[in-house]
């Protein structure tokens, strides 16, 4: 293990910092950052291929290090960082002392598959806050969801803060972006019915029958679904409120809506 | 409308900085801050007391503080503060130009009251990250819950972040604090059916009854319920889950157990 770098000016360092503060940065590039041996590991599981890997053996057994790099089928960037660079390049408190650089996935919805006939999806239209987008991503998870469709995405899908907030389940998840029609026409397509969380013309979402193949959409908090998907669903559902303010969290009313979906499936 | 505060060093303001920083201050002097129109409404509805008003005129129009301090009955403190002041005091961009001072309400287990025979309560023990708290308070708003219980909290409730992430469902809901132990004590007391969230000896969350009056408690993401708790459950719950790593948020997990209850309460 050769190359130490020990300055923060050392053009691969800024070149990483930039990967994690800038989407703009991660897309012309392709690339992006996943720290943590739990969520490198996980990333490796979905079928990314890293390019890069930073580690700092003041945290990180080499040993480990050795590990990882036997379950790569292929080569490589390997730098030693130092203490100090790693923790200005952490997010966690607990550090665990290797970063990696990985390559943007295929998210395109046109090549999505879907591993089941009667797949049961959900879909996420312009969502924003990187929290709700983990939370989203590791309900999927739970629920193993045949896929996690994202329309209009408002960040990207590879900023750090959802990698962190869904711990990993970003890469474990069937994910696809696309626009909110691009999306409509694969549902259409595959004789998915859509049920969109509106109130418009909605019925009570535990009346409403999720056995047949299934995509929930649900919109932003503050607008709800947009006018394309509000026209295109073949039924909308709410969840009765009965409060003084109304307003779940769009990650909980999601996991409300998917679990009674699974509930009716028997959970299989 | 007099006393317009000009400088950041004023004794007021500094004091104003200091509750809404620092849970010490807020528990030493039994006050907290509340920022913007909406959350003091709720707060007013929910029966909190305001001893200070601090308003910027250049965003918030004179007609709606008088409107604001007729519905007080009572004397408070008011202050008009400069437009720079308030952004430095305030969290959000869109502002609305008002922050209060509120006294904090006895939310002692030992005076709950609780407005049905048959109550279906949420209690999160040792809850940590105010974005969770304040989901939670959501969907106990949007249940209609007749209370949620916090046990041993890590952070004081009137934390500015909890109103904030909450939208203000924490003046709305029927709140109470102690100890886990206090907290068993209390719905041991009331005959409530202790609910945990937990694997130990679990079923299937879904085919339990939770007709009867009902507690449904949730413990952190890191380590579960405490053994207090563990061995004082009547019953154990878990949701099942098929991932690769089967870890949900908690107040996303928190709603879909809630709701799962009202559904079979038929959302009465």
């Amino acid at each position: 293990m050769q190359n130490t770098i020990t300055s923060f000016q050392n053009p691969k360092i800024k070149f990483l910092n930039q990967l994690k503060e800038k989407s703009r940065v991660r897309k012309k590039e392709g690339l992006f950052v996943i720290e943590g041996q739990r969520e490198l590991s996980l990333a490796l599981e979905g079928g990314y291929t890293i390019t890069q890997l930073y580690y700092c053996s003041s945290i990180i057994p080499s040993e480990t290090v050795d590990t990882i790099l036997s379950q790569l089928q292929y080569q490589v960037l390997i730098y030693e960082i130092t203490t100090e660079i790693y923790q200005k390049l952490s997010y966690r408190t607990t550090t665990e002392g290797i970063i990696a650089v990985a390559t943007f996935k295929n998210l395109d919805i046109q090549d999505l598959v879907l591993p089941s006939k009667n797949p049961l999806i959900l879909v996420a239209e312009a969502p924003e806050k990187p929290g709700n987008i983990g939370a989203l991503l590791r309900t999927a998870d739970a629920a193993q969801l045949d896929a996690v469709l994202i329309a209009n995405p408002k960040t990207d899908v590879y900023n750090p803060n959802i990698i962190r907030s869904s711990i990993g389940c970003l890469f474990t998840t069937n994910l696809a972006v696309g626009s909110s029609s691009e999306i409509i026409d694969f549902l259409k397509k595959q004789h998915i019915i859509i049920y969109g969380a509106a109130l418009r013309d909605a019925v009570d979402y535990h009346i409403q029958d999720y056995t047949q193949p299934t995509a929930i959409v649900v919109g932003t908090e503050a607008t709800g679904l947009s006018n394309v998907f509000l026209t295109s669903t073949d039924q909308n559902i709410k969840i009765p409120m009965s409060g003084v303010i109304d307003s779940m969290n769009v990650s909980v009313a999601a996991g409300i809506l998917v679990f009674e979906a699974k509930r009716q499936r028997d959970f299989i």
